[in-house]
């Protein structure tokens, strides 16, 4: 059944799957059940695609005078699969809602795009936390361009309520999305109960996340090939060790993935680390299980050393379930948490200290200025480090392996006039022919004990530098939200409780992004020192096994 | 005056410089003179150009029947010089002959053809030595084909004695140019005095030169730019000092050169080590100064280690002579030595002990599958050690310097949020930046510690070593004649004494040549020992700065 819907504001669509409309223009919504955001739609020229939900508002149908409420509701009307689009959704929707161990897991390897955002648009487009939402049903063939987050009750209740402070225009603002702009505004209503708690003290270098009263760590070791189906479908499947019940879970890539979508989707306004990339082909080849381990072992370090992800109970879920049957409703259950996105913000005790706001301003600023040098520099250490990889594998193990050649030629050649044949020499030089074949592979094995070691760390930071730019994003739009309610203040268009309301909000925000900050100080000193130092140690051990290596060649030489 | 002259065989032109003519064509000589082989003349068709000299004989002129002697004086009629061709050979010619310190010394440095040719043509077809007889009339802008040998009096006899074994009809054979037919058909007359005497001895490996009596090396060092012409003209000079005068000489490149082309024209049999290239340009640059003293040394280094060119009059005067009147006195001494080329051989006294004539071919054919792959396996290891330079200037350091850079933009961005900007890391990491930048250098510099020297040694051996093709010819040929006359002999249309003055004779070539051989391997031993061992140390310790420079870096981030 189709609803009427008008444009609040005009869009512009930006690909092939959206429609155009006109700020007014009335608008045809198939089911008025969002997806990620979108709805189905035509416009008053008849072109059918997707439109973003935030921008229309629905007009209470005159066939159903029982409805009222013209927000959307999460659960409406049937789906009406009369649509293509709708029906693609709508299956994919379902697919991620109910997707269980015993479903199709393609998807989840299927979609090769990285989820360490390189490019820029990705970066300022995507989502609160720099890259775009994983949503399942990116297939393979359709790289989509990012959707805006899942809209939400309050900011749609938000926009119908009209509060006197202005509305972001852009309504694909990552602000606007993440339901900050709404928090800061005081549109997101308190809830009855919240169970949740995540306190912000005052450390010495600033606001700080407090230490979680239980912390752990977690290995993951032993990736082993899996099959179900009678050997049809094959996976691998991880032994995931938390230090605090020591009880072994198995997981696979797949519900790794499932507990980043949750995390992305609860916590705005927290850095959370990208899972390794996923990968279509090859994923079952040796080097490939082996770097994911290795980076997911590097991603699960970063999530319990986080006080707030560490504590998440989506994340003990995965961590310690082992029944089939609790697994699925424990799923349930964090997919129906409401404290997500702008909710989260709800949760967090502020600390007593004052904080200037104009010194928060600056510590933000100074602190953007410092992530752009780092992603560069990081993504610059990256390149050169691949390179030089590709270089250990080629250039420099065939420069030492053609010397070995040619030395071991050499030698073959001294042979072959028998009188003269100085035996010991020959063997010498044969004998060095083959430490510089042996040194070749050396460098090519190299990799594996230094620059992957490297490289995996220093992808695990362009993911958690991407992040930033849009949580800095928020914290900009608090901020401005908080100068504008002090002017309509000052013009007394505003009272100053609701000012000072826009204020206390507001620095939540900033003191969630300042912990943040924080913690990414912390981690990446502890980090980059660890890295430098692992890189130094295999690269001496590296040298000193060469110079053995041809210590002992020189040897043969002493007795001649 | 122009003579007559009658082709002794077909002749076909291979470049425009030379023409063509039929056996028996009378030709026009311009004048009797021969330049390294050849004379001036115009073929029965009117062209002009030069003959090879063992090509023709001169029919007596007429008009002066004083003169009854139908061979070609070296010593002969006033040059013709209104031909163009005749007075450019001459002048070139004469500044040979008289080329002093004090005349321009262009030529010396301009031709840049390699004196290590790498061409199978120049190896092959090349003087007995392996090379194109470095005339001084190669100007920079005509490269000519390699001119054969000087004809000699002896060929010339012989050609005109008939001997009742057969000549080889390529008269551009090394075998006929060099004189060594000559000798074997006992064509070279005994010299009423022969001061010099070079002794073979059986040792156990075979024939091998007697140690030379008074055994010494020498010195090279100190190359000194030097000016005359009041700065015109700039040249480097070498201190020269043998060890058993102790008392230096200065010497420039082209006295080394003339040197070489006096062992060339004396030491038929003889491998004699080629000098450095010569390069035009660029000749004054510090790299190519210190490369050129490297191997010159490495050539003095073979010159005295040889028992019989170590012995040698123009070599001693080279070595000794400080006085400029008793310099120029001496080169023409030098340069008017009769004992060249075959008449050497009657110089050589052979050891007591018989050797089978088919052991000396067996190990002769030996030797030369030995020379063969040693040849392929120098050139092998030379592009190999070349590449590696390259590699050690270009990609090794730029890889590491670009690391280096990587890691001190890393320590940059980390100071960009002062509060948190942890200075020791900071210092740490930028030092390591340095000190990849440092291991760059340290690449780039290594090939002067190591490869150039293995360079510079296997230059010397591929010289060496394309010596040998033709030198076994000359054995072969020599073989060839004693099979012939031994045939002859058998069919009674030879005297048995003169088939075993041939025998007796090529006996001498094969000791000669065994002799050399003998020399070479010995040398090559040590040589290539010292190679290997020079090379392993220098990169022992190149690994070893590599890791200590890495060592002390990794220090720095202990007390972190």
């Amino acid at each position: 059944m189709a609803l009427r819907a008008r444009a609040l504001y005009a869009f512009q669509s930006e690909n092939k799957e959206e429609i155009s409309f006109q700020e007014n223009e009335e608008l045809l919504i198939f089911d008025d059940k969002t997806v990620d955001g979108w709805l189905q739609g035509e416009n008053s020229q008849g072109q059918r695609g997707l439109v973003p939900a935030s921008y229309v508002e629905i007009i209470r149908p005159r066939s159903n005078s029982n409805q009222t409420d013209s927000s959307l509701s999460p659960a409406g009307s049937p789906s009406n699969d009369s649509s293509f689009f709708l029906s693609a959704l709508h299956s994919a929707f379902h697919m991620q809602q109910s997707n269980d161990d015993d479903d199709d897991d393609d998807w989840e390897d299927w979609d090769d795009s990285s989820t360490v955002m390189e490019d820029e648009d990705s970066r300022r487009g995507g989502g609160a936390n720099g890259h775009s939402f994983q949503s399942p049903y990116n297939s393979p063939n359709a790289h989509y361009r990012s959707k805006p987050y899942p809209e939400r009750h309050d900011s749609i209740s938000s926009s119908r309520k009209g509060s006197m402070v202005g509305r972001n225009l852009n309504r694909f603002s990552s602000f606007v999305r993440s339901g900050v702009e709404a928090f800061v505004l005081g549109d997101v209503p308190m809830m009855a109960k919240i169970a949740e708690s995540y306190a912000i003290e005052m450390g010495p270098l600033g606001p700080q996340w407090k230490e979680s009263p239980q912390p752990f760590s977690c290995s993951i070791e032993d990736p082993t090939k899996q099959t179900k189906f009678k050997g049809i479908k094959t996976y691998i499947s991880y032994r995931v060790t938390p230090s605090h019940t020591g009880r072994p879970v198995y997981r696979r890539y797949k519900h790794f993935d499932w507990l980043y979508n949750r995390l992305l989707h609860k916590f705005t306004i927290i850095s959370v680390p990208h899972l390794p990339e996923k990968q279509a082909t090859g994923r079952f080849e040796e080097d490939f299980i082996e770097k994911r381990k290795r980076r997911l072992i590097l991603w699960m370090d970063h999530m319990t050393s986080h006080p707030v992800l560490s504590q998440y109970e989506g994340f003990e879920h995965f961590l310690m379930c082992t029944d089939t049957k609790q697994w699925k409703l424990g799923k349930r259950r964090a997919e129906k948490d409401e404290m997500v996105g702008a909710h989260f913000l709800l949760t967090v005790q502020m600390p007593n200290e004052h904080q200037d706001l104009q010194d928060m301003e600056e510590r933000v600023d100074s602190f953007k200025a410092f992530t752009r040098k780092m992603d560069d520099s990081v993504l610059q250490l990256t390149h050169v480090a691949s390179e030089l990889v590709r270089k250990h594998l080629g250039g420099f193990r065939k420069e030492f392996q053609r010397l070995g050649n040619a030395f071991q030629s050499i030698s073959q050649a001294f042979t072959m006039d028998p009188p003269y044949c100085s035996d010991a020499l020959n063997n010498a030089i044969s004998h060095t022919g083959r430490t510089y074949e042996n040194i070749g592979e050396m460098f090519a094995e190299q990799p594996k004990h230094d620059l992957f070691h490297m490289l995996d760390k220093l992808s695990l930071y362009q993911g958690l530098l991407a992040n930033f730019p849009d949580m800095i994003h928020l914290q900009k739009g608090a901020f401005a939200k908080v100068k504008e309610s002090q002017r309509m203040c000052d013009e007394g268009r505003m009272e100053q409780d609701e000012a000072d309301g826009v204020r206390k909000r507001c620095r939540t925000v900033g003191c969630g992004l300042q912990a943040e900050m924080n913690h990414f100080h912390r981690r990446r000193e502890v980090d980059f020192k660890e890295m430098m130092q692992a890189y130094l140690r295999q690269q001496i051990i590296f040298y000193q096994r060469v110079t053995q290596q041809l210590e002992r060649t020189l040897h043969m030489y002493n007795n001649l």
